[in-house]
């Protein structure tokens, strides 16, 4: 048996694994996302310094986006139109098919962060759940009935418009698409510019964090009356602040008032609403399982 | 080859078909929905009393819910806890199916139309698609990657939380579990409440419209990043008013802003949101398309 190689590009670095399993990992590397031009090859040269010739059995890629993860698209595994300079349409999985000539797996980051809980974290067992991560932005994918979400191109979680009372929240919102959508309203860079100062450094009885899990918990909610998943892992900087957890559970509560008559959500939200187990080496693990999806695919 | 039979079980009426296909519906027979002790024998004699001895291959069901679709749970094919009487905790698809002897298909009255669009209607060739109905209440279904949506239960899309001006809408909402989420704000009865007068009975140019666009956009563009459908089907009651068609477009449009780069959204709104093929007839078809599957499934 031989290894797979996983790579999380992230908006600023990325990272580089070989290896089977959570507790099997190689090696890892990790470096600045800089220009494609840069990144790529110095990633296939990661994978070509760490493995024997011939050991490498797939590689699993999980990309910041948006992204075309559609195997029948003619563009399947580029990263598309992102604002990131040089990295616009630009070819990622091919290029490393090419260099490494093995089966490449291709998603979004949130996607394999989900694939990766699902394999050896929070969402064991489960068929239908939902990933979010929350922190420079709002992301989300997940998968139902075991396949992980895709649809027209990906989703996008994390604009979903919710209420925003402006008496009691007059901050505008900073989404430059959609102003007060969930993004603009409770991304980490929003909580910096509503209270002026950066998220991390608000103390936990701040009324900042009161206000953030009322506006995550709208997001639970609604993506949980549309998807019903069984459990919504939540991951991402913000989340580091973990006494978001219950405050973000008791709105969800609140919100749904009895209305699903389900266990999940009416007794044991302590076990639905839950942090990533794998925390944040979801992603870099998660490609690792993607790998070997496409291993199993092309045999 | 044998013929499958249809249930639609609304909270009104109940549709009794039998064939196996739109232009081969060879009985087809509706009655009023009372308590299930006299309902569920009417449709049993109805599926005896129209088809010869083995000619029948299975039957497919569309339950007003909730309900239990999952065939991993010791109440599949019950309706759960609904508030209709005598109907709560009744195991529908069970006496359907010890009554006739023949694989039975069970889901919801949206699931079911889905499956019946799918099949042959508007998400013919489609993976992922919505089918949302505007009537009494707001009810969604679809699939995900060619599987019906399930998850923890199935989905509630109606009771979404939506942006909600009180300023310019003051009608507080008529969810009596919400209040204002989106089938508080936009279900028929909302209408009539907020204006005065049953919705079919305002002119195509009064505001109610222009609002009830607004609120149908705001559902249509959060399922939309949330689950990236490849289509969402519009139907109901609410939605044979169909000059909402073309303003729902346009506040879509205007929502997201130009956020997906996908032509679905950028350029080709006509087909994205759209009203059922099978208009009134995507439930009942919908059950035959779905005891066609049963069939198959227990081969």
């Amino acid at each position: 048996m031989g290894v797979y190689g996983g790579i999380e590009a992230g908006g600023t670095k990325m990272v580089c694994a070989v290896g089977t399993a959570p507790d099997d990992i190689r090696a890892e590397g990790r470096f600045p996302t800089a220009s494609p031009e840069e990144s790529i090859p110095r990633a296939i040269r990661f994978f070509k310094d760490h493995t024997s010739a011939g050991e490498l059995d797939a590689i699993g890629i999980a990309a910041f986006g948006p992204v075309d993860p559609d195997p029948r698209s003619p563009t399947w595994g580029y990263v598309t139109t992102t604002p990131k300079p040089g990295w616009a349409h630009t070819d990622f999985a091919g290029q490393i098919k090419r260099a490494l000539d093995v089966p490449v797996g291709f998603d979004t980051d949130v996607n394999v962060a989900a694939l990766g809980e699902h394999r050896w974290g929070a969402a064991r067992g489960l068929h239908t759940f939902i990933y979010l991560t929350v922190g420079t932005g709002i992301g989300g994918g997940g998968m139902v009935e075991g396949r992980l979400l895709h649809g027209m191109m990906h989703p996008e979680m994390g604009h979903i418009r919710v209420p925003h009372d402006r008496n009691e929240d007059p901050f505008e919102g900073q989404c430059i698409y959609h102003g007060d959508c969930l993004e603009g309203l409770a991304c980490g860079p929003a909580l910096e510019e509503r209270w002026g100062q950066p998220a991390e450094t608000l103390p936990p009885e701040h009324a900042a964090w009161e206000l953030e899990a009322r506006y995550l918990a709208l997001g639970v909610v609604n993506y949980t009356l549309t998807l019903a998943p069984q459990r919504v892992i939540m991951g991402g900087g913000v989340m580091n602040q973990t006494h978001l957890f219950p405050m973000i559970r008791k709105n969800v509560q609140s919100l749904l008032n009895d209305y699903l008559q389900v266990s999940q959500v009416t007794s044991d939200l302590k076990h639905f609403v839950v942090p990533p187990e794998l925390g944040a080496r979801a992603g870099v693990l998660g490609a690792i399982a993607l790998a070997e999806q496409a291993a199993l695919t092309h045999l």
